[in-house]
């Protein structure tokens, strides 16, 4: 694995001249995650998965994205949100960036729901308009499958996943100093008819930011949360490249 | 000061209620900075910086922003470039959601030429909409003086500082293993009549992407031109929590 | 059901003022379907689809949408595609139109998978910035569990439907007159591994249009679909209308 | 005449195939047409003038814009208005599709008054961009001169069509059964001294959306009207035909 | 009649604040006039005739935009135009000044034909979102009226004036010394059969850039042209002054 | 030097067969300039030093541009303001224009504070996307260096030159009849401790628009001040010459 952000540009260089390269960008958010844990558990989290396949692949791992599109969220103090626009054209701009450089392909984990959608907006434009190098956007496959297995507390809502057990133990996997176990709540708010259907301010829903119980959250959980959404993302990763002739 | 990315919604909501609250933004870029310098050299200087800054105002230090407007080295493979508009939206959007949540005045602490005019462009288009939140962007201020005062070896151009005696220091006091001494080079590429006059790639004016001589870098170098440009921040960012009332 | 197009200004006036009010567009598309469906179908499909629901609630059905954002067809002559921006700025300029005119929701009857994204764009962007009326989209649910207890052949992809027994089925049902079975044939293209995984053109992998075997296609099963389609939406449509308390 | 959209992929390839094609678009609107007419009046009336152009020029009918720049009635229930930016766009993205696709000449068919700015827009901004395939806007040409020859009652205004004797007469002729002769009313609004230079909203100067007097319309006359504006279309369209050599 | 330029700002002030004031904008344009006549003949002519409104309407002159959206004669040398979208914005932006600093109305002189969709584009932008001060565009109202009165030589086309007798004769009243008569040349190009029916660049239509023959040109003609547009463009202002309560 | 606007489009033809030919253009703004300097006071200052410099170098005077970015004097009655986009797009329009009639070089002598931004935002855009004609913008060089030396009374702010001696006297030297002895005022307002910092509406700071003291201004001292600023752009302009290889 090569980190981008600690390289020289001869290394970078040297790198791209070795055969086909593959970039891994971590996306994440900047957005309220309850009183126990930090304001950037999805940047952490999309960092550590990112690292995990970047080494796998022997990729290069770019900086981070810590903010990203977290409206619904905005009424917590400390959320700082980007618009649908600016996330598009971030994600945009970066993969035009490494297009021009020469690499094989970007992917992109996504550590945010409210980036998913320009996320793929950007992929979209790109595609349709034929730009060479593909763009891979991963929003943590595996992660309900896993979480159905490893979770002891019920779901606020199935698949959704905010402040509750499996984030907690990721995060007591990856920066245990950043977690607050004594400020533990468990909250499920109740949710309208039609949660799902059409997008949505969390922030009007809850008191807490909690969507479920942290209470059953371990590092142990964490860890295999984690080698879960890896190994889903690694087997993605390669169907691309057998896609497009570099694996 | 409170680091945001590692506090939780109601840390912030606690630090907004307790009086003004001033955000410190590091907005850095990864571009080459020759052989011997990390590509995110422009983020870890502006990130020290904007630390120390926010320390010394008990501020709120934010995530930084690890890309920037760097077209002008796009040539030179490891250098990712966001456009003008995305760096102008990504700080407009940034300051519109302190600005909602309440925070007196953001700070950017700017590391890298490039965004400076997409910083301006955000910042003036706050002020003629007659936006609340004021926002102030410094370019490290003092730091061609400190830069005449401590630098051994010519400048390449008057207050051009890439990858030369300044910038090596720098980076020895931040982050000295990121420092290649053994891959020092000296250049001063010779530079078109009306250099400085108006918007040029650096890409095609030099071989090595330096642009001096880094060999009588020092760390204690370093640390004298990082106080001196946090001690001039300082009393620019005072005068305008005196003109806006919050000091 | 109110048809809009064929009713007065006062008609609808009368309508609004009688109780809240649900509007059904459907979103079709102008596209490839083989050699033996119209470039329509989309449109047909969704239309079909949207006068059912709009008769099951008494709701008013707008004038179908005829274009959607097909590039991915766009090799094939006959289809005429709109852009994702386009695309989404209508959904948003009839929902400010219809929010403006006093109607309590607006459904909208997807009928092509190119308009998923654009449709999601304009929608979150309402929410993000508190739009009064609310609009749901529906992409045909139910659609792959029906097709799995009708479908006699199989998929060329899990889910994947496209001028194939599915398609074919609802036609005859909509619209027999325009279904050629003497053009009938079957492909199934070889897919790439990441299918599905990433935005790609449906024109560079066959080479008729068809993805799959419409010979086993009946009328009888395409009315099957459609009521399937037609009740799985009608469940989710309840679902916001208890949301927004208007059921 | 081929019918886009009951027509497949491969039946539109051997009309481009066989020589120079001509597409004939009708855009209609949505608007209030008095409490007599439909509020799909525009659409059904460029329809049926597209649908005799396309017959006589053996062309390709494109499938109707049932939508249009309707602000100026908005204050209508019912009515429901695109923006001039997304009509301009429509026109723009079916007119670049058409031109990939190879026809030789897009005829637009504009049912509202509305639509004429942002067509021309349109249309403008693809000749200075050197465009290969033409646009050619009919705004109904000779409908005054017919006007004036069959109208029985006088005109609110000079030129001004809307829910009067001619449209009443048109849709007499084109769909009865859309037509409320029990609902006729007659309204001369009185106009501001400045009617028609510059642009202003239907929606306040009357009561009743009409403007004229539909009591004397027959579909006699609107068979007559009909007529003359597909004449006048013709020949405009053959001056492009031959300016462009396909004719 | 006030000239803003030469004004200061409180004289402005004290004319606001005397009554309802009306400024007049003369729009022009910078593009090839034949061999003859200089570049900015339409600012000249836009100008003058503007000064003679606001002389008689004790209006304030506003200074010119000597720029126009000019593509289509962009291929001599000399000219230099302005996009649609730039010429819309220019009108917005003083629209939007003078609505801000209290005007009663803002009468445009068009001087270039190329200049009436934007002008039009931004005047109805301004009516749909309900903008308070009305803007008229007047282009040359009566000119081709005066113009078949006048003129010995026959038009290129019907109303097509450019560097013909009708241009020459009003640049000899307004400014004889930038007319050239020793290089008048006369040329009636062959225009296409659909001429006037589509935008189509005028450059590639003749040799010179005359349409006609500017050799019967005198400057008793020019101020009759001058005179009787002056006329109609105060009848048409006065109708709007009426309609919006200050005359 | 050849006037464009007074010239013919042969004559341009023949000036840019003749060799590289530099354009110049003023780039003024309305805005007030206190009771005794009138609104185009920026204006016609850009244009006299335009004039000057093309006349030095024998290059293509294009007309002024007599509006630009003055938000921040918005609230005096008078001003009248484009956005920071307008400003940008109409440089870039020029510049394109120019640069594909076969231009050397645009030098941009700019009159207003406001336009800075905008100006090198739409240089700074040219030079990222490769075009080939450079731009040269000039903020009056030279000017506090000489003001330094010639002026009598104390600045307001450093640099800082509004209404007061150096403008007073510019205006004397080259449009006296527009200048207003009998209502000269001093004021100098009290400035936040930030002026300069960061953008911030002149309007708000002082009572008259003044910013000094304008009576001892002189033509003389406006002659001085010209020619050095004349001088300065010179030798500026003759750096970029010579780096694109004209001179």
């Amino acid at each position: 694995m090569i980190e981008l952000s600690s390289s020289t540009w001869p290394d970078i260089r040297d790198v791209l001249s070795a055969g086909p390269t593959v970039a891994v960008l971590p996306f994440g958010a900047l957005e309220q995650h309850g009183p126990h844990l930090p304001l950037d558990t999805d940047t952490r989290q999309s960092e550590a998965i990112a690292r995990d396949i970047a080494a796998a692949l022997d990729a290069v791992l770019l900086p981070s994205i810590e903010y990203g599109n977290t409206w619904g969220n905005a009424a917590f103090p400390g959320t700082v949100s980007l618009s649908l626009d600016t996330v598009a054209a971030i994600c945009s701009d970066i993969a035009a960036s490494l297009d021009s450089s020469g690499f094989a392909l970007l992917v992109v984990v996504n550590g945010d729901y409210g980036n998913r959608l320009p996320l793929q907006v950007s992929v979209e434009k790109r595609a349709a308009s034929g730009a060479r190098m593909p763009v891979l956007v991963l929003d943590y496959p595996g992660l309900t499958e896993i979480g159905d297995r490893v979770k002891e507390s019920p779901w606020a809502a199935p698949g959704l996943c905010h402040a509750d057990e499996l984030e907690t133990s990721m995060m007591l996997a990856i920066s245990p100093a950043t977690v607050h176990p004594e400020r533990f709540v468990v909250e499920y708010p109740e949710l309208p008819p039609d949660f799902g259907q059409r997008p949505q301010a969390l922030a009007g829903l809850g008191e807490t930011g909690v969507f479920g119980d942290p209470r059953a959250a371990t590092a142990a959980k964490g860890r295999q949360i984690l080698a879960h959404v890896v190994a889903e993302s690694l087997t993605a990763i390669e169907r691309t490249m057998r896609a497009i002739g570099i694996r």
